[in-house]
């Protein structure tokens, strides 16, 4: 398949199978917000309502509106979330919830600080669509809420015993170079170049390790190696994720040796952990080669591989790098046999070592309208840039 | 093979096998305590001490010390964990943390109150071979402060939001059903009393569900069904293992209902969670039949399969039941063949769906010394008792 093939591929899964399947069976007509705990049809099998999902839906519909189509029926979609959240997501602090029942009663407190990253990030989205006040401000407070919570994510719910392991965590700095991008039009310049330089300097330098040329998921405070289960630990999918955000922050100002260093890392991270036995990348590793502590460590999981989709095809557009396009074969290959259920829509979320399905739902309480659809549309904007430029450079 | 011949087989490989391998290997001699990640061969690969497996480990110890030979070996090893215990293991309040590092310096805060369970248990134990006061008053002091915190054993860690769901969960009251009996010689048999009462009750009515035939992991305060991740959720291990400490309770007053109910729910769980394609017992299930939450549902875990042997040896012994005899023969294998490690000792802890070794470590975070020497002397006992009563039976 040439670059157009493939984008059209990455369209039309996008617009006439995915996002059609969370219109007709995730909208929550009742009690409003969405229903994510779909089996492979599509059919309901909790109520449950997760914070992270509920905003990564408003997220993607208002991201739909304002960057594909300003179709009506998207804004409401995203709007039906929105009025949901706005009356149930928070505490009196403004903090969100992890989780809500179905009528929108709290049932895990707002212990997680990315319900919060996800609901400035849908917020946000969804201010540029709508222009209304009310959105942008929970966006902006929902912002300074993070930034006030950051040293300490957890709160008073943090178990870690104060002082004898002092970590710091990737995840946190990680989305806030993402993060960052999706508030830009609601902060000020400097502020928002604040954010990218120390996120950036935090991914690339802290917690990237030149000597394994791998991202660990957790590191000492001064950034040193901590030979531990959690310093130990590394998340490909994570790494894989952060090296797009990266890109796209280089970008902005061409920024090539950035560039070339997060494609660097992006490849190196793939050899680490891809399975040469069964093909796919695992979930967990532990960089000295011990067993991690997640007993599912060897599953393949679906938002790992489209982020490295993105990161691939965002590389070779930068770079042109010709192993960033073969491994985007690969991935692709694996992801559109293994992931892609073509009889019933979306993907499947989880597979075990060898690629067989594991659990068949489409959504859960982690899986929702988010990773799938954003790839989709990544990947597809991506690609009609690089036949773009191939057309450009081709002579004619 | 005879039961005879088995009891012959598990009291070798306790005694032969199992035992030496952790008296090996697992030792601290530097900081006193136990090394319990432990490789394929015995070799430490993390050096963080879990409480619970400190606990477990000085329980195993002074368990062997008491009831299969008074050897100073296994006293003195016993004591060397408890000491290390006795000084780090506790905040100012009594509370056990859950972990420490290798000196014992705290870890994680004291938000899991099995972690007392588990100390309680070892100084009990540990008492009984001491006659040491200060072990029987660490043990009480301990037990009382379970008691306390029973209704809200995670605290101030709790994050379930007061009010809109609150379930009772199965384990706590399941871990009392065996604790007691380890306390016994400790407390007033009015005390002891009480709480088999309350025990039994609350496993047996309570979390059992006649029209399923199971005992589900979470139910309603009020003891219904709760429509949930949470209350669709089927741990067969805990409850094949507390079908054992209920035998055991009820075989103190030759209850034969109570028995002939454990038996029965010990034979349905295993029916229902028994995979027919690999063999061996799913670690989760959904009551309803979606996949549970835990991304590890379908592995096979050596303490599901040891719990299993004890019951069914047990439930064998006090009712003759021919089914417990042929799925202990069934599991014995299964075990025998997938878990047991003849080339380096001791058992893999985590097989996959298939089962083939997931993680081929001896210990982890949460496998150290217990259910297998444990499973191991209860299975010998028992089946010399089975091999008993057989030759008092069978003419002469």
């Amino acid at each position: 398949m040439n670059e157009q093939a493939y984008a059209s591929l990455y369209a039309n899964t996008l617009l006439q199978d995915v996002i059609p399947f969370w219109m007709q069976h995730s909208g929550d007509a009742s009690y409003g917000g969405y229903l994510t705990c779909l089996d492979r049809k599509g059919k309901t099998f909790d109520t449950d309502k997760f914070i992270w999902l509920q905003c990564r839906q408003v997220w993607c519909f208002s991201m739909l509106y304002n960057r594909v189509e300003q179709k009506q029926e998207w804004l409401d979609f995203a709007l039906q979330g929105a009025e949901f959240l706005k009356k149930f997501g928070r505490d009196a602090q403004g903090n969100w919830y992890f989780s809500l029942t179905r009528e929108g009663k709290p049932l895990v407190q707002p212990y997680n600080i990315f319900s919060d990253c996800f609901a400035a990030m849908a917020f946000g989205q969804l201010s540029q669509a709508t222009q209304d006040k009310a959105h942008s401000e929970i966006a902006i407070h929902t912002y300074h809420n993070i930034l006030k919570r950051q040293e300490n994510p957890k709160g008073s719910y943090n178990k870690a015993f104060p002082g004898t392991r002092p970590l710091q965590s990737f995840a946190l700095p990680m989305i806030m170079c993402n993060l960052i991008l999706e508030m830009e039009h609601l902060l000020a310049p400097e502020e928002v170049d604040r954010i990218i330089q120390h996120g950036s300097r935090t991914v690339m330098d802290t917690f990237y390790q030149p000597d394994s040329g791998q991202i660990l998921e957790n590191v000492n405070e001064d950034g040193s190696f901590s030979d531990t289960f959690e310093g130990r630990l590394l998340n490909p999918g994570h790494a894989l994720e952060a090296m797009w955000f990266i890109i796209d922050l280089a970008a902005r100002t061409s920024d090539q040796p950035l560039i070339r260093k997060a494609v660097d890392i992006s490849l190196n991270t793939l050899e680490y952990s891809w399975d040469r036995r069964y093909g796919g990348i695992f979930y967990f590793m532990d960089i000295k080669g011990h067993p991690p502590q997640a007993l599912e460590w060897d599953q393949k999981l679906w938002w790992v591989h489209m982020e490295t989709l993105i990161s691939l095809l965002k590389g070779f557009l930068q770079t042109g790098d010709q192993r960033c396009w073969q491994w985007f074969e690969k991935v692709h290959d694996y992801c559109w046999t293994h992931f892609a259920d073509p009889e019933y829509g979306e993907w499947y979320g989880y597979l075990n070592r060898r690629g067989e399905v594991l659990i068949p739902q489409k959504g859960g309480k982690w899986k929702g309208c988010f990773h799938v659809p954003r790839g989709l549309y990544q990947c597809w904007q991506t690609l009609d840039s690089i036949a773009e430029k191939s057309s450009t450079v081709t002579p004619q």
